[in-house]
């Protein structure tokens, strides 16, 4: 490989010039076998941070985070692999309902999940307060369980693009997190080295998102969406509102019982509908299904009909969980500590911050501040209200649960502040604004 | 000392928000101290370099920069102290000539100056071209020399800002080096150590510059004034086109050796003209002259007067150098191989390009390509053309002195197509075209 002067590369991107692939690439290879120090890299992708990176550098960017790593190879399992994977948001469980459901459409979903950081939840992380799943498979395992259910549910490994792992460490501690192509590069090369055919991608914005605005969103789906079709993967996203938190529950245990109820028949509506949208067109994507309309239909019956359901106990029996939680979830031992949230006037809820929700929830123990922390599966969050909501006052806003000697008092107000009440009924959020493809975006009512 | 989040700090600047003066210090400490990474430093350094510092930050960093090392005071010797700083260009050697006119004025020059890298000379280097000449005296010496002859010309110490040089150092390898808030703090924090009460700053635009263009060059200048008046030291600045080389020669001893005749009372147009505009401003500063134009008077007199020549040599031989080569110029001991550029046409010199003719100089052997390459005095470059000179086909247009085996015809070559003669006549450039002071910027024709 020709090798080039890394000031000289680090001053193009700072001069806002592109680099050419073979360049990225070099950059990328000396960075994973520690030829070039952390301060010529940390430079560069605050240059990269403030003046962005186009397509093409995206895409070599993710090319050499995908092949410092294993990448998967799924030929073996029949089927077009479809994964979904969302940017992260507060009560977040979708991951969790339409897995089990688009497999028991026939289509293999093979997912490397991640744990929460901060406001947000993490698929692994609920996944363990099941007692007994096993999320550490290694990839042979991983491709068993796949081949035999459909379903395989497993968090990263070492093995799954490493410099992505030495980047985001450096990124973490220079400030250089929340930079779209390099979030698009990180997500799309851990993607990538799963084998999958297809993604979904739920991208989210607004007070309980990473992206802040739609426009954002949209920055950072048409980064994703790119980079997967250049990898020749087909690649929709969906950009949705998380301004109040998804479904009625926050929390580990909490959100795998929510999940466990959407999967028998149940669950509340903005969650329904956005798994419905997001496994419908995976079922479409794994050409179980004619059209995105077709596949929400077979979304619903497999819930319908109970295999949804039955996905869900064979997956986590597989990988070693206990059914007993699902089957009887008042058994699940609870909190030690509880405590309501409630309406100090009467009217109708026209604001939820999800923000402050997903922090109270850390504090409750449901979460981490940084990645060394414990967490507390039993800890949460249950809301009684959602925006539009009708309350009087003295009624629940929300429940708490927690085994912390935590400032009741504190936490208490800071949701009561999180919450606002007006005398006007709002409009219900729209919950999708727009699919983004490799043929552009089209906003939802379009 | 309050301590902060460096992440925090890095994310600030990253947001184009300015940091507050305890903030910045804190940061520079902590890295003086080694108590912060290179990586979170160089993440910080790329932010400052795309999103700038404003003047109470640059001044909070230079701040640090000084406080870093050893600040000397001067309040010793009597008189108002007034020291000269060049950005750097080719074929400058003003401060040889000023430093003795201003001495020999009654205005103490505390000069600690820097050696030359790349295309531009540094006035240390030229000094060590004088057989004996001691650059490397320690500060109580260089107190002593001050005290005696109001003249002293030594090299940068490590015990001078040391932050500084750690901080360069790392702005080398991380492409952070031509950012103006962080050039401008490198300068003023050396500067404003040696003790000095006033400055004058000579800012160069143009090829053979570090700045391109005026705009660049007024806005450096704008940030040097201001940081020196927020030290309470009356700063003034003068714009000045570095388009051709200064003067006819070039390199080191070359360029002594055209200072020497300056002081004599000969020397080029254009570099007497800076020459005495700076010397006049600063014995205007030093309170030895009612005005700048007056300042300037006094300047013609002492060359004239033969009381700068002596100043000169004075300093000379108490720094060790020999006097010799002054007084007899064509005793020093000459290059071992020299060659002619000659005109290939007739007509006029309307293009010499500065930064070509200071990079033919390093291949020569008159300067570094790195801070490890070795000088060769007798090295370098005397023009016998300027932009408007009228020249013959076959007349000399400069003569090159080395004493490397260098590819003769490649170096013919590139210093021809650097040269470019036409049929009409130019104008001959436009030498100071600003002066920056705390109250503005004044066009030079105004």
């Amino acid at each position: 490989m020709t090798s080039f002067n890394i000031v000289s590369l680090i001053r193009k991107k700072r001069e806002k010039q592109a680099l050419e692939p073979d360049e990225m690439c070099y950059l990328i290879q000396q960075f994973s076998k520690d030829a070039i120090p952390d301060y010529q890299m940390s430079a560069f992708l605050m240059a990269v941070f403030l003046n962005g990176l186009d397509d093409v550098e995206a895409a070599a960017l993710t090319r050499e985070m995908l092949h410092s790593g294993v990448i998967m190879n799924l030929s073996d399992v029949p089927g077009t692999k479809v994964d979904k994977h969302s940017t992260g948001g507060v009560g977040d469980k979708t991951s969790l309902v339409l897995a089990p459901i688009v497999a028991a459409c026939g289509v293999p979903v093979p997912m490397i999940a991640g744990r929460g950081l901060g406001h947000t939840g993490g698929t692994i992380d609920k996944l363990e307060s099941i007692p007994g799943f096993d999320v550490n498979l290694d990839l042979k395992r991983f491709v068993e369980v796949l081949k035999k259910h459909k379903l395989v549910l497993i968090g990263q490994t070492d093995e799954i693009a490493p410099a992505d792992k030495r980047m985001y460490a450096l990124r973490d501690v220079t400030a250089t997190v929340e930079s779209i192509p390099l979030i698009a590069g990180s997500i799309m090369s851990k993607k990538l080295a799963e084998g999958m055919d297809a993604l979904v991608l739920d991208v989210k914005f607004g007070s309980g998102a990473f992206m802040k605005t739609r426009k954002n969103a949209l920055q950072l789906a048409g980064k994703l969406v790119s980079i997967g079709e250049e990898f020749g993967k087909r690649t929709i996203a969906y950009i949705t509102n998380m301004e109040q938190p998804l479904g009625n529950n926050i929390g580990n245990w909490l959100e795998v019982r929510e999940a466990v109820e959407c999967l028998k028949g149940g669950g509340p509506e903005d969650l329904m509908f956005i798994t419905h949208q997001l496994a419908g067109t995976m079922i479409w994507l794994g050409g179980e299904a004619g059209s995105i309309d077709e596949g929400i239909e077979r979304s619903q019956t497999v819930i319908r009909d109970g295999s949804a359901i039955q996905k869900f106990r064979e997956v986590v029996q597989e990988q070693g969980g206990s059914t007993d939680c699902l089957d009887r979830p008042d058994d699940y031992p609870s909190a030690s500590h509880r405590f309501k949230i409630t309406a100090s006037r009467s009217g109708f809820v026209t604001k939820i911050d999800a923000y402050t929700f997903g922090m109270a929830g850390v504090e409750l123990g449901a979460g981490r501040t940084i990645k060394e922390d414990r967490i507390d599966p039993q800890a949460g969050i249950c809301m009684d209200v959602k925006i539009a909501s009708e309350i009087k006052e003295g009624e629940t806003i929300a429940r708490c649960f927690t085994n912390k000697e935590v400032a009741t008092d504190k936490v208490r107000q800071i949701l009561l502040d999180a919450v606002t009440i007006s005398d006007t009924r709002p409009d219900i959020p729209v919950l999708v604004t727009d699919t983004v493809t490799r043929d552009g975006v089209t906003p939802w009512n379009s």
